[in-house]
């Protein structure tokens, strides 16, 4: 299934400068979609795939004839405001073939009348306005990491960290889809139920203790009906690609509402995304075992394991968070690293997510977002949410300029990124995740 | 708000004979909202609305100029292919402009040729197939009944049966949307993780205890933007109709997965609704007044509290759970009631479940369906799920022929309905919300 072929080549170059470039996100052998719009035009919404600095319009492409082959103006042509209502929904072979003629009209054996032609249809980065990829049917939020669990488990209950259930079943639920946010969305703190003191009535005032979560999400191309499972042998030709995601939390909601449903108000005010899906085939380099067992763990049950699985499961994507407070924006400091975790280390794989979630019968749509939930590593400085940094704010962090944090404050930005290396390959960057809170209306 | 007026006269009589009888559930007084096909053509779904025996077909009413106001217009004509996309989304002058308009050219006072008009686009509720009423952007699910919470709580936590946040929080989760389905639809046992012996490692087989939830649900018909809260005041304004809701529930699978993040898989495989919108505008006569708390109870808080909502916040619907079985049908027997029940027992209102679903800035939009939660009263005999009826299956229910279940078996049927009657006004009925189990592909 995982295929590393001459599309990663290193050797590999574009005829756009900025694509070849040592620390870009996007090489050729990147190639992430997006949809944008040009910004200050009255454009619409486009499909896009990223560049070097630029940003490749699909559909003015297509018009130009640079997809001449039928499969590829069915990817294209119809509807082509959203990823959901084109390529996404295809199948691996046809987005697989789209790929390797994206590498072919970039790369710098394109003839010149190509180059001109793709020339006129790359648009500045900088020019740019990104929208969401996908109409987002439902969300899901796993919570895949093991260390995550713990750590949050062994504040709640010290004595029973992890549940029983934790090593049989990828646990999550169901998020709100409404409120998924792109990337540079301002994020109103929300108000919410805080009790705060067991002895008084709970008051309904602005979130006092507001997070982040650096999550991955993936979106559902290729979708199944109501009723159909996918097995763990297929999962992985469900899923187009994948992005960062915050999941903004309001924690001291959440420890107020949470039992016995679950998060609601606590997590639904926004989950913000990265404007770009980096597909399953730029990320084939990347492709590791599956997290490994302690002894004495159990082994996944039958409908949750395959041997494909086990080895090669899992994704080395290094995932960092920063901080910058408006009083580092002032003195023009530059944002501070939070955390550094890496998405090898969660329990649970993507393709045990989507078999896990579609093991019931639910039916799961073209332009479905499922996340992992907080990736946290196992050393203190790879937690990936300040709750667990912080220890529930018991151990506030020290920025460099002085301030302190135990929470979120009003004119905070949380910046995500991602990135994936390995000797012998191309950097491949999944860009940015970023979003600033505003003080509530209170 | 509520406003008792000339639509819901128990004199006013159609000219559609059907309903003007004393048992129909679509008098004139009605008038629900439906998304429907003529069985076997290969029409469009459209919008219609049920009277008596027959639907009215709305885009064709249109056609035939039976609208003839610029607003009704706006409210029809456009992507007619569901409520969200039409009246749903409409302010609430202009959907009661609407209700009486379609009284007058229903009522016994029309013309012969409005009635010519509209006769040519009644069609008989016998060849019609329903469809999805709106397109549900995302499924909220409310734990509203103070006795179900209660009845469950103390089964799980006989201590503490009701948890210290229930009286302050209207509790709810995020559903699954893609899984909602039409009354009608089949359902397929489910299978999951069952961990029915704690020495043993779980099982991935069909679920052992499948159960309904009787439910109410209703329609989000104005929409807020995200980052704006919705105050009681104006919380049914963002209403457009209820529905009758079936929260099929694995019992087994919810016990097991449910710890620490909420109900997932349990619920996930379908949910069913019956394919009828009853207006807030047709509900008016039969509002009531919130539950009432025992002394000793806390107040709603500020922002959950109006003295509207206190006095006519509360709906009294009838519902009712019948189940017929294999066994049943082979033998021509009647459906068997299994419990009744009433909305208005539940502990929160509808517009307390919407203000505080938005009260963190989440966006609500326009054919989102939010539903209460089981409705169950406190007799034993008014309990909405199997799992209180039959005690977790410990008090097995004996059927007049001789069988007996603890949960659903396959080939079981179970049909909800749900009605309002009040001396001195006509029967507002729901109609049926029906599903039958299939077996597991297993």
């Amino acid at each position: 299934m995982i295929n590393v072929n001459e599309t990663h080549d290193p050797n590999l170059k574009s005829w756009i400068e900025s694509a070849n470039t040592s620390d870009t996100n996007f090489p050729i052998q990147n190639l992430p979609f997006c949809v944008f719009t040009r910004a200050c035009t009255y454009e619409n919404v486009r499909v896009g795939v990223a560049i070097g600095d630029f940003v490749l319009d699909i559909y003015s492409c297509y018009e130009c004839c640079l997809f001449d082959d039928e499969s590829f103006t069915i990817a294209v042509s119809a509807d082509n405001y959203c990823l959901d209502h084109s390529v996404m929904k295809k199948n691996k072979d046809l987005q697989r073939a789209f790929r390797r003629r994206l590498v072919e009209i970039l790369s710098e054996t394109a003839d010149e009348e190509t180059r001109k032609n793709v020339q006129r249809n790359l648009i500045p980065m900088s020019e740019v306005q990104f929208y969401m990829p996908a109409h987002i049917g439902d969300y899901t939020d796993f919570y895949c990491s093991i260390f995550h669990a713990t750590n949050v488990g062994s504040m709640f209950r010290p004595d029973n960290p992890l549940l029983p259930n934790y090593k049989y079943v990828p646990i999550g639920y169901h998020g709100r889809a409404s409120s998924v946010v792109i990337s540079g969305t301002e994020i109103v703190r929300p108000k919410g139920q805080n009790r705060s003191d067991d002895g008084k009535p709970p008051e309904y005032v602005p979130c006092k203790n507001l997070d982040y979560e650096m999550e991955v999400g993936f979106f559902v191309g290729k979708c199944n009906e109501l009723g159909e499972t996918v097995s763990i042998e297929d999962a992985e030709e469900h899923i187009f690609g994948l992005c960062l995601v915050n999941d903004w939390s309001a924690r001291d909601v959440q420890a107020w509402e949470y039992q016995p449903l679950g998060p609601f108000l606590a997590k639904s005010f926004a989950t913000s995304i990265s404007p770009f899906v980096v597909t399953m085939e730029a990320l084939a380099p990347f492709r590791v075992p599956a997290f490994e067992r302690e002894t004495g763990d159990p082994q996944p049950l039958d409908y949750l394991s395959s041997e494909q699985n086990e080895k090669n499961g899992g994704f080395d994507i290094n995932l960092e968070v920063y901080l910058q407070t408006q009083k580092m924006r002032d003195e023009n400091a530059e944002p501070f690293l939070l955390s550094r975790s890496n998405m090898k280390d969660l329990y649970w794989t993507v393709g045990q997510m989507l078999t896990h979630h579609a093991s019931n019968g639910c039916n799961l749509q073209t332009g479905d977002l499922i996340a992992t939930g907080t990736v946290s590593g196992e050393g203190k400085d790879e937690r990936g949410c300040l709750l667990e940094l912080t220890w529930r704010g018991k151990e506030p962090i020290q920025l460099p300029n002085g301030e302190e944090r135990r929470f979120l404050e009003d004119g905070d930005e949380v910046i995500m990124k991602g990135f994936c290396e390995r000797e012998g390959f191309r950097r491949i960057g999944f860009g940015e995740c970023r979003g600033a809170i505003l003080p509530s209306d209170s």
